[in-house]
């Protein structure tokens, strides 16, 4: 059975290359996959020619505007009626693709997709998906950014969320998950955790609940899923890529130092390919919204086509394993609990106390 | 004029060597250097003895207890009145010692200090300032895990008392504050942290504001003091150290995959040397516990000798350049300006609405 996705193709620093690039490769890797691309036609149309595979499989539909970062999200809500990305999620919303994938503007991206699309019953707020790289393989991290304030509920929603795609996308049977704190005890980290914690743990719900885990694990992979308000998720996810680059920088000057080095490096270069290879940011690209009543994937807006095909990817994984059918059934079981707050609030108090409140580094 | 700092020799992994190793590296680079010494005795003489240089300027007081990483911080308020850490602590209240330094728990350092020492007048919360290897040098961040939440005027105490320390410590003239955020527009982050940024940006009291910054330019050093909650601080720090891992991590996997790499890392062995130093955790070892009515540095527990005399090299800093008074001088002249919340409510509301709020990934 054939699938639809919705493609904005004017998302990205290089659009709409990047996106007609990864198109032409998702159509070798997916037969069974169809297009509905939305564009601007002078911009489209010579790039889309070129591309003889993609002619049978993509319908094209000129639009007007494009959404760029400059772009308030409450401007993008008002006007940009004809953006490519707004058509390409209604798109999804009129049942004419079952995904869209676009590199657009993150902000513009959720809060359109959220308003367009909708929320999945029982959930309150949609969460940005992360892959990182980590010893263990790959993992996923929410939410990355689109809440920075949550409450226990939602974080238990990630949580649950985050199970679903691990499961459906990354393939893992049983998912473990974590909640990204600032300390592993009980006691540690703020209201709103220790009581998603308590939610997470009194319930049983997740089967491999790993409670707390703090951001030096992140990368060592003990957990499949990590759990964090869009806050700590964002500058978690940011921090990560900007310590690669300085190390890089720090190897770079350190070799420009000595000649041997230099010789060295050109001879090592196979494990620095390696190396590179493992963090290229293309092969954990597509960050998928979660939550939301249709598969919404964002490609980061700087990659190439080869980035692309890989959130286009995540789309197709979303679409085929129908994730959204397993969120709507999991979070419906876990409601079903119905835990009562007073339940859980049998929460350790003690960081509660004025001096100790939250002193937290170990 | 003589310094004296009080150690607590029994804090750390390998206690009390790295503390007397320290100790002894330290009496080398600061002749005016007096201890304070608390610890043990059967463990501390010992290797007090092996060290000639300290036994004229050392003055050791054995205690019968040790604070260690299990016990609470609240335990450790009530009962271990004769720990080294407590006693050491109490040298500094007791006029005995200028400063104290201690590779002991966190927790119960900050909590103690804050309980013996009190905060400096006008001070909320104490903050953990943490020094970071970037492209532009080292640079200071904070909070660092002390306050998991946080008011916009303790963020704002925070950039004061970050300011103080760069200049004192790092030797920075006019030191550059940014806050720490999922994005530089004005629009984006929580409702603290964009008060903290109206009060910082309409009082101008700090001439070198920057603004907001994001977690990836962190590393790039672009500003002297990055200002954070202690929870989004300590997870930013711990995800660097866990990057920095994973890297290498990667590396070493593909240097075993072909001799030709491993012959060319052994030529490029000065490449690697320059760059394990340039992110050497002993370079960046003392994290200053600031707001307090004297001098704190705490010393990452894994640490040896050599970082030890790091985190003593920090304390003598605050002390000789009198850190505190410049801070209360500085927090005096800032509550003056008495900035009421009504002239900084002019917030931007965008994030407020339902549907926008906190998008904040770019």
């Amino acid at each position: 059975m054939s699938i639809v996705l919705a493609i904005d193709g004017m998302g990205g620093d290089q659009a709409p290359k990047i996106a007609i690039d990864g198109m032409a490769k998702a159509a070798l890797r997916f037969p069974q996959l169809r297009f509905e691309l939305f564009g601007t036609e002078e911009k489209i149309r010579p790039l889309l020619e070129q591309q003889k595979n993609l002619s049978t499989i993509t319908r094209f539909h000129p639009t007007t505007e494009v959404l760029t970062s400059e772009i308030k999200p409450t401007a993008a809500i008002r006007g940009f009626k004809d953006s490519s990305l707004r058509r390409a999620i209604m798109a999804v919303h009129q049942g004419q693709a079952s995904g869209v994938v676009s590199a657009g503007p993150t902000g513009a991206y959720m809060v359109l997709s959220r308003l367009i699309l909708g929320t999945l019953p029982g959930i309150d707020r949609p969460a940005i998906g992360g892959l990182m790289p980590t010893f263990n393989g790959l993992k996923v991290m929410l939410d990355m950014g689109a809440n920075v304030e949550v409450s226990a509920e939602n974080l238990v929603e990630f949580a649950i969320m985050g199970v679903a795609f691990a499961r459906t996308v990354l393939g893992i049977q049983e998912p473990s998950v974590g909640l990204l704190n600032i300390g592993t005890e009980e006691l540690k980290g703020n209201a709103t955790i220790k009581l998603a914690y308590q939610s997470l743990k009194e319930s049983a719900f997740i089967p491999n609940f790993k409670g707390f885990i703090e951001g030096d694990s992140l990368s060592q992979g003990i957990v499949d899923v990590t759990v964090a308000d869009g806050f700590s998720g964002n500058i978690c996810l940011k921090t990560a890529e900007g310590t690669s680059k300085l190390l890089g920088h720090f190897l770079r000057e350190g070799i420009e130092r000595s000649f041997l080095s230099k010789l060295g490096v050109l001879l090592a270069k196979p494990a620095f390919n390696y190396l590179r290879d493992k963090i290229d940011p293309r092969r954990y690209n597509g960050a998928p919204f979660l939550g939301l009543q249709g598969v919404a994937v964002k490609s980061h807006g700087g990659t190439d086509g080869e980035g692309f095909l890989q959130a286009i990817s995540v789309a197709v994984n979303m679409v085929e394993k129908n994730i959204n059918a397993s969120i709507s059934h999991e979070i419906l079981a876990f409601s079903s609990l119905n835990l009562t707050e007073e339940k859980l609030k049998n929460v350790p108090s003690e960081t509660s106390s004025p001096v100790t409140e939250g002193v937290g580094v170990s």
